[in-house]
């Protein structure tokens, strides 16, 4: 089984991934990213690296035996003006600013060349682990009714839409009609607005669930990397905005903390639902 | 001249083409909407009709002599049970939810429609008064430099495009990111988010302007009403959140109280830019 490079940035995912390693056998070293990765990756095999350390990530990496890379967990974009770039991180400089420009996804993509470049195979989150995303139909206890099908299908549609204009990954629809997308400011934020700054007429409440949220990777997608996630927050800040469920793609939808997130949403009476990813 | 039946709902530009009626000695009657229609109307000859009240409305316009109508002003999306209609109103209800599932354009459009059954011929608020477009070029002092060029195309590919989905009218771009998308929060909403929820490194800031708000309608839209509009909450918040200017497609951007607009968009330092509407 070759030897994984974890890079890690925040959230539970790198921790999800590193246990599961661990109780695996699977042999596997972390490259924390520093003002990133959380306290509880310091148990693990890893040494810390600066987000423009490319170089050193390498070094590292290939010192530790790895075969393979995995870039997972959140990594805020960072003002290009305060990295502490290496001269490996120097050189493709320029290129991942012009690739910014495009949005994350080719951003990811200009960093993950180098690591392909290296030798090193890409795995996305879901290869790393593979019970990490969402199925087909209902993840946990409640299901969709037929009056949510044109919600989900709408949504489905406009978040890959959004996506494949490199706008962002989510999309909330209720009635057929878009209530929010989201763009860089998140899911979490899109939800909270929502709740707060559409007019509860055309919205559900946590009463009365109306409405879903979709979360797909654009058409084109690199999915090993990037893969929309939803947790434990997506489903309160949904319940908050009166949605009746969220949907995803099956295979292509992240759930991080799945057994509490599935829990979670059978107390609060939501549907997690994953359809069928379109025909590529 | 035929004279103008105006069905008025919220804001100023119902009053400034009541203004420019009279100043221009044409005929009009104002049919304003109850609850939405402000007070500075009520010196103008006209009449109170509730939103849903269809019969009503057409019936003090007939009965005015109007020979055309114009939709102009604010209406927020009404809550459908809480609706008092009409015979008529009642009559066309089915039709009007069933388009409200697709974006407000085509729920004006059934409106206007029993409008156009009765005889009416409709206007758009910018042929009723026509210097409130925007026209080709700068529209103050201050214009985009080389460096805009780039996020403005890019703002207002996003904004036709995220018209064509039904989703709204705006976007705002910066260094070719999209920091937010406009859906039923509105555009003042979504400057708001751009200013306290996107970091500030991916920005402008009030000090060092960035990015661009681009408002367009959707390739296909029914210009003759609800043509994006901008006005001194749009660059008062544009500022705010660090934005170098507002632009527009030249004949397809209502501008409301234009000249208190140029004041302070010049004083604030933002660039108010019209480009020429893509072929059709």
């Amino acid at each position: 089984m070759r030897k994984l490079g974890l890079i890690a940035g925040g959230g539970s995912l790198p921790v999800e991934i590193a246990e599961h390693c661990k109780q695996a056998g699977r042999p596997f070293f972390i490259a924390r990213l520093k003002g990133f990765a959380g306290p509880e990756l310091a148990p693990f095999p890893g040494a810390d690296v600066g987000l423009a350390e490319v170089g050193k990530c390498i070094k590292v990496l290939k010192r530790a035996g790895c075969q393979s890379v995995c870039l997972v967990g959140n990594v805020s974009r960072p003002d290009f003006k305060s990295l502490k770039p290496d001269l490996r991180g120097i050189a493709i400089l320029p290129a991942v600013m012009m690739a910014a420009r495009k949005g994350d996804d080719a951003l990811l993509r200009v960093i993950l060349n180098e690591f392909a470049k290296e030798g090193f195979a890409i795995e996305g989150a879901h290869e790393a682990k593979s019970d990490l995303t969402l199925g087909v139909g209902p993840l946990g206890r409640i299901t969709p009714n037929e009056h949510h099908q044109l919600d989900i299908l709408r949504a489905l549609h406009v978040a890959r839409q959004i996506g494949a204009l490199e706008i962002g990954q989510g999309a909330v629809v209720c009635d057929g009609l878009v209530l929010a997308v989201e763009a860089q400011e998140g899911t979490d934020a899109m939800l909270r607005r929502v709740a707060v700054e559409i007019p509860a007429a055309i919205r559900g409440t946590p009463g009365a669930y109306r409405g879903v949220l979709a979360k797909a990777p654009k058409p084109i997608q690199e999915t090993r990397v990037d893969l929309p996630t939803i947790g434990l927050a997506t489903i309160q800040r949904a319940a908050a905005a009166g949605l009746a469920g969220v949907v995803g793609e099956a295979g292509r939808l992240l759930v991080l903390d799945r057994e509490q997130v599935i829990e979670l949403a059978d107390d609060l009476g939501l549907f997690i639902y994953g359809v069928e990813p379109p025909p590529p």
